[in-house]
């Protein structure tokens, strides 16, 4: 039968104990989208650019939270990370953001480009919604891990 | 011409100032979804019933989320959050959210609201992960805000 | 039949919504103690004299701690304490805290009390450890608050 | 004469130089009470079976603060610990916690495992205040770590 | 004889009891200046124009520094701020750095301008310390602050 | 051309990867000084002598705040320090801080040095600051590092 890793054999949370493995190298990489109208997506666009610190702000926000995942997500391990970077492209109906996270270490960096997207997309939400409140975030996922025990993987 | 309020004439990203206003009763209502296969699906369920913690976790985590939400969002505020709660629903195809932030207070808690939902459910990937990497989250949006000089707000 | 306040019909936790709810003067004492050797309780005696800096390194983590409660404990309010205070006592088989906290606020601040005590008296044992492993914290409690709905209390 | 680690030779606190120490497996277990009436015991224990949350929310709390534990002692190392498990036993007068850290590392986690303990003590206490104010914690206190300079120790 | 409000009469750090203080106006701007020789101050100057960040993230670690400052200064208070707003200006032989904060509280901002203008300033030095790590940080001062029992100020 | 590493190509701001790096030996002191009456340096020192924590409480604070670097500088990678001190000397003119941290790393602890100096002055501000607005923090610099691929470093 499937079992949760992070649930001991009584149902209690659990942070998996990485113990016995030794580090290796490690990354991942998860990608998402936030949909936004053609007003608002010019709006950031022109506060992008040689005058605007949005997509800064977000990158930023996305850095700084990767580093904070073990913090946030109760069964993360605290992390070492080597690197992280978050990039954004401009699409025609809004932005996508990816996100890597990389370290050699004893557990994968799956959430730490998770949580680096998710907050990246959040804070341009977050410098748009006076414009429109409507916006949505989609896609958020891993689109690529390499390295640890179960070794690579790529999205579908 | 639209303009991001978070940016001053240069650019230049800030905290909007919200010296002036007065303190009004504010709500905001989150919303998010978690695609999983079936067999995942199932095993959350059983990891979330009498005796797991799975969602417990994820509510905790979206909990305690919103209240760092100023912490983590660049240009938000510290808010005094009157209540947060976060609900979920499994559905046929994964796992919905809510969470509803509320205060009385200068500024929305929209952000604390979706910054719930998007980590619980960063929460829930995290525990069911070593069962299925392709989850995906989808249409992470506020669905409803109240109070504030903007009024009140529901997602079409 | 009793019901705990922080959780709802479905047995979910959940903030407590304190919106409705006026601000008042609050205040909350805690203490606790800590159990050592005499020559263990000498050397924290000598270090925090003249010379040394224990007990002043335990009372900055209990106050710093006092501010970070919710962000500590998943249901408490984040809250604008109006001060802190910790002090200590030598005793003869020990050192006991006293910790208080007070606002003027929405919801009380036993909890902040309760986490300035605990984190003082954690922060002795750590600066001691290579003294004496076996050092135990006792009777860590509130003994006193004002304010609030319930009014007055006092430890009997 | 005995002296503490954490002061150097003019009494100031400082975190103990790790430097030259060589990282081995290490672990420690702290305990500790929560002691209620049996209104209260039976409430909290209603509100953890099937239908509540209050030992997850407890649970997650202590799993959370281990990890904080760096930047809540003023001189504990920022530790990358390897696993953290906290379990509640239900005694006829009130609740025991057992928490459990452990890494490979320069330094021990009896501070990780302590802070684990108190603060899902401190979680109880916070949900069940409403029903009873004059519950007290005790006997917190380590009871086992293994590895280190120092070796394995269990407590009297 | 002067007398530091920090501590009690018998020396103990406290945090100064605001209880008894009304809300009013409060505002602060502090300034600093890190020195760095003609070829870096061109490289932060390339890097900080149409195509590159640095002042964006160094702006985005001073807002985000200020709201943290009651939990960096342990007897800070923890503050709801009403805004944050870090400016830069190049000049001649370095940076200056300007930040203003403020709020409607019982206390004063002038501890969160202060750590604003260092974190941004620090964030420059760790941008840049790859071209020349003898860059100096000075002048880091209040420079106005408005409101409050003790009026306005200005440096001299 | 000089060129700034935390900028890649297109002028984003990342975090620069570690990853390839093998861990050595690396320290790194900072220096800062903060300009004060001789009034206010007076109460200080009397805060700061067998009666008065304030010296302690920036210490504390400085140490604390080495281990959050990587929380506060955006691109700093999250570290595991072996050590930090801080010390303060007493000058005619004001107080002058030193702050020195250790690792065994992939990258080096100047951050962290800067970092604990410049919060362990601002402590000291705070603390003074209701007898003298008007004090500077002057000459904040690394004076010295050790290890690492760019060697052994000492200011002129």
């Amino acid at each position: 039968m499937t079992k949760l890793t992070h649930l001991d054999d009584s149902g209690a949370a659990r942070m998996v104990d990485v113990g016995g493995k030794s580090p290796t190298d490690r990354s991942a990489t998860a990608a998402g989208f936030i949909r936004m109208s053609p007003a608002t997506l010019a709006a950031v666009r022109e506060g992008s650019g040689p005058k605007g610190d949005v997509l800064a702000a977000a990158r930023i926000a996305g850095i700084m939270a990767a580093k904070r995942t073990g913090d946030l997500i109760p069964l993360c391990h605290p992390l070492a990370l080597d690197a992280v970077a978050v990039d954004f492209t401009f699409e025609a109906e809004g932005i996508a953001v990816f996100a890597r996270a990389s370290l050699t270490g004893k557990t994968g960096v799956e959430m730490e480009a998770l949580t680096a997207a998710s907050m990246a997309l959040l804070t341009i939400y977050d410098m748009a919604k006076a414009l429109e409140k409507g916006m949505v975030i989609e896609n958020l996922r891993l689109i690529e891990k390499t390295g640890g025990k179960s070794g690579d993987w790529r999205a579908a």
